[in-house]
């Protein structure tokens, strides 16, 4: 299909601060092969979407979740850690069956996608439901099966692993990409790392693990091996494959000069890190030693929604008072980690986060005419700074239309909605 | 009239964590007369809401905001903050004609009904424009004149803020409060704060004032009087009086003792202290104090929006990573903030911020159908934590509705951002 977007302001993050004020963007399949300002090149347009009061936007890139997680938001909140994990969410996520996490999945996606998320990393398990929904919404998702050393699945999340990869690798028409999901440095022994290592090279494939969470970790670690968690990783070999690096809340300066060296992606989730009192990434630092940083949302059980625009901005916010410097990540570079450098964080920086010709198209439109985002001085500050989810009001991915008006066309929102309610009635009966 | 509002679930603000799981709110003319479990009583309604998927909570109160700075709203951001001040915020302020200011409030109360907000406390200037708006809207408004004693307004200040007393206290159905607004202590000299205090003192009206804010404003209070702000304003009487203290970022222990002490109320300001890098307020402490500390979002210009759905979740994630401890603040404790003791903050703790029999008619009903409240372990946690603003869709004050499925019935929204964008142009041209 061919698609022409017109009448628009856009904010491509192609470069800083750019904006578009009244442009265009033609869509050919899934890729974007024009955009630009005035009026687009005459053609034969299959479908034409006019700007009428909205901006265009890269869809953006949440780089570290566990989507299924929906499914237990706000059943616990408000407690010390690992009272909240071993009592809660644990319990809980044992009485989690395949299907569930295929509806959880499902419900997390139309959370994204009304939000303006065409992108996202996913660490959990029965990955292939995941995989399922995914393929179904249309959005695009970098999997990977949860893999714990320590804990009982320790040899299945290997095989599963091996076949979620044969099964789902760069497929559903090149929207999934699989990688090793190795769970943290104090759930993944050395002996099981190397395993996980060893298979990254084999599959050529990235890998996903949380890394320096809390201080608790930084310190068990420390006990273990005489190690920071970005040492314990680098001398297991990790690094030489592509690595999202989830949290790295706890970091030296030589954990910073490494993550740079081996161009380790690191996803920040500000508000979980909030949410659980894990303490606060040294974002600035990364940023300023050229790190990818890109931002998460982490869970819904720890955040309480996957709102990618909320977490931009608090991620703005946090480190604004944290270095006690207002200038610090301004609103360009603030959508740009949720955007451009979430895309790098995942491999995909040569198909999306930007809007630009050769990129698959990806693209949000928000409403720019709630009370909220009057008036339009700057559309990028009110778009960090003001914008809410319900905003967003279209979203293509892949050159699809999978959102038009706020109506979701790949997914029935009703019954998803209603199956997610029933299993959650059942997990806490 | 008499409404009913029925089968919905309620959280009434009354006491810790109390949910009516469904129920019934009973307003007659501008009061709740009854609230309780299952059916209501039989009765003559001249409406009758159901619940229909929907959750009602007390309206939500702002304690602290300059409305018609929404006209500035994306007009500098990422900036140093007496940069900020200097060179954008006061040369498009001295723009501002009275008009503006009636526009651009009545923005602000859009945005705020839109959000669930049904009683703020502004400072600003032209208040009588503010006044008829907050008439207009339907809202409650407690508006005070700004006073700089160090400006060429100092007199006319005092003569406009008898004048705003004599034309508004109580007016507009009692859904208005005047108050004295003497700026900060660096702004105002002990002279003119003693004239404020006299004139307190003779209307028998409260007084709004910026306290503590920053660290540069703590330090020269320090060089010119040896004293903390909090000191300074104590030693000047003023806290025999009603006081809505702002920020309060920069307390010393005593300092706090002394608000507890006076019963002086705090309006704190999480995102706006964040974005403009002052710090972070010593709310825990203040709480564990037994001070009254309600939320407020600061004018737009710093925050950028009027969202205190956004702003209580920022209030709780931001405590409980800067005490290292996820109890902070828990869900309840912030909503609480967010109505009740915004509210007792406001001095309006006998009318508002909870929905009790006897209390006035302020309710807010919240849709929980949207993908990002689902499921439902908890109508708290998934209010403060996953609630976005759009969720919000019937707001009443006083009894009566103001807005009901997402239509204000009380402005007109379409020509209010029409007059805003126009008057944005003008002031930036």
């Amino acid at each position: 299909m061919n698609l022409l977007i017109q009448d628009i302001p856009i904010i491509p993050v192609t470069e800083p601060g750019l904006i578009i004020k009244k442009g265009y963007i033609v869509v050919e399949g899934d890729k974007i092969t024009d955009i630009g300002n005035g009026t687009a090149p005459d053609g034969n347009y299959d479908y034409v979407i006019r700007g009428n009061n909205r901006l265009a936007i890269p869809g953006m890139v949440n780089t570290h979740t566990h989507a299924a997680m929906t499914l237990l938001r706000g059943y616990a909140d408000d407690m010390p850690l690992m009272e909240w994990l071993e009592q809660k969410i644990w319990p809980l996520e044992a009485k989690l069956r395949a299907d569930d996490i295929f509806w959880g999945t499902k419900l997390a996606l139309i959370e994204m996608i009304k939000s303006g998320t065409t992108a996202f990393a996913d660490m959990y398990f029965a990955m292939g439901k995941v995989a399922q929904a995914v393929e179904e919404a249309g959005i695009r998702g970098v999997l990977a099966r949860g893999m714990i050393g320590v804990g009982p699945e320790n040899d299945k999340a290997f095989q599963e692993t091996v076949q979620l990869f044969e099964n789902w690798h760069q497929k559903a028409a090149g929207r999934i990409t699989i990688m090793l999901g190795p769970h943290a440095p104090y759930t993944c022994p050395p002996e099981y790392m190397k395993r996980v290592e060893k298979l990254a090279a084999d599959l050529r494939i990235g890998i996903q693990v949380h890394v320096a969470e809390t201080r608790a970790e930084v310190d068990d670690i420390n006990k273990m091996y005489g190690k920071t968690p970005v040492e314990y990783l680098e001398d297991l070999g990790l690094f030489n494959h592509r690595v999202i690096a989830s949290h790295c809340v706890y970091l030296t300066p030589a954990d910073i000069m490494t993550l740079k060296k081996y161009d380790v992606g690191v996803a920040h989730n500000p508000e979980s890190n909030m949410k659980l009192a894990s303490g606060i990434a040294p974002v600035p630092a990364m940023l300023n030693a050229g790190i990818t940083v890109g931002i998460g949302t982490d869970g819904a059980s720890s955040n309480n929604n996957l709102d990618m625009i909320q977490e931009m901005r608090s991620c703005s916010l946090l480190h604004k008072v944290n270095s006690m410097d207002p200038t610090v990540i301004p609103a360009y570079q603030a959508l740009e980690m949720a955007t451009k450098m979430g895309a790098k964080v995942l491999g995909l920086e040569h198909e999306t986060g930007q809007l630009k010709p050769g990129f698959k198209a990806d693209i949000v439109l928000l409403r720019l005419d709630g009370a909220h985002m009057c008036p339009s001085h700057d559309y990028l500050a009110n778009l960090v700074y003001a914008a809410q989810a319900s905003d967003v009001d279209t979203v293509i991915v892949n050159g699809k239309i999978i959102m038009e008006n706020k109506i979701i066309t790949t997914l029935d929102e009703t019954e998803v909605l209603h199956q997610c309610r029933k299993i959650a009635r059942r997990l806490v009966s």
